[in-house]
């Protein structure tokens, strides 16, 4: 059986923001405008940015993913943590129960979030054809390995299928910078 | 059989230096000072601190690791090198062919070196006895596995063996962060 490969997207800090945040931070009714598409269709890097402020220090200038969302969610790494004074729990996008706050800063208003700061926990997006292909079925836990000097398997990497989706593995910089991974490497998918 | 476990320690950004830049950097004859003895028998961290300087930033207050050494060695993470603008190898301790270099800052003089600047490659040191329980020998190659949210398993580890060592795995900031392990906790050698 030949390997099943997936491409890799390395997630740098950014955050999603609600209709009421983006409405304090930029102002009533603005609109996100796009930087860029990002490889699942439908979803945009922003122009804009802000700046997301700790107990410990500050975060400049983090990218604003398109389009807004239900709930404001701020996706760092946990070396940004550090730098924030926050511990973030290693969650499923969505899943911000408990997650610590932080201040956001735009250039209209500031918002002081109770929760949504989380470091997002690795998976990978699959279309309904690309599941079909894998073997695999929406939410189950696959291994990934990547080769070289800091090869590893990555371990409970859950998969996500929707007719929506792009095929593409998602890891944060840690992750990349810990196994030497860069965007657009393909890594193995091991069951 | 019992699993078989090393303890973790997570190394931070350090250098180890020569005679000949010591004498430059803090004076001629200066000794280094022990702020506190390191898990190795015989190697400590010192007080004494420099400026790493790369062409894109600065890293301020790099420890000194002691005693010194035939060559200066300057350890940091991948993270660490988009701050100094340099692209550490993932080389072994003493590898430094062909590595990067950087200037040196201390108190009394600096040193411009032409290589020298590295990424530790993850490794786990064992006293020969240990070597013995473990079932493996000098320069074996080992996997590591970590539990948890970010579980994974560590490939391509290095098993470095001698009577002075004492037994502890070594990895950097990164991969502590991407695994979610801290100094202390004790993880499963696989064969």
């Amino acid at each position: 059986m030949s390997a099943k490969l997936v491409p890799v997207g390395l997630s740098n800090r950014h955050l999603h923001v609600s209709r009421e945040n983006l409405d304090i931070l930029f102002g009533e009714g603005y609109e996100l405008t796009k930087f860029k598409d990002l490889s699942q269709p439908g979803q945009y890097a922003a122009n804009e940015k802000v700046d997301v402020v700790g107990p410990k220090g500050t975060l400049k200038g983090v990218r604003i993913l398109g389009p807004t969302r239900n709930e404001t969610q701020i996706e760092i790494s946990i070396t940004d943590g550090f730098i924030l004074g926050v511990n973030p729990p290693v969650r499923d996008s969505g899943d911000l129960e408990n997650s610590p706050g932080a201040k956001v800063v735009g250039p209209k208003g500031e918002v002081v979030l109770e929760k949504g700061v989380i470091a997002a926990a690795r998976h990978i997006h699959m279309h309904t054809t690309d599941a079909e292909s894998f073997g695999v079925e929406d939410k189950e836990i696959v291994g990934v390995r990547v080769g070289g000097k800091r090869g590893m398997i990555f371990e409970n990497v859950l998969v996500r299928v929707h007719p929506t989706y792009a095929l593409e593995m998602h890891v944060d910089i840690d992750e990349g910078n810990a196994s030497q991974i860069k965007s657009g490497d393909t890594l193995e998918v091991i069951k």
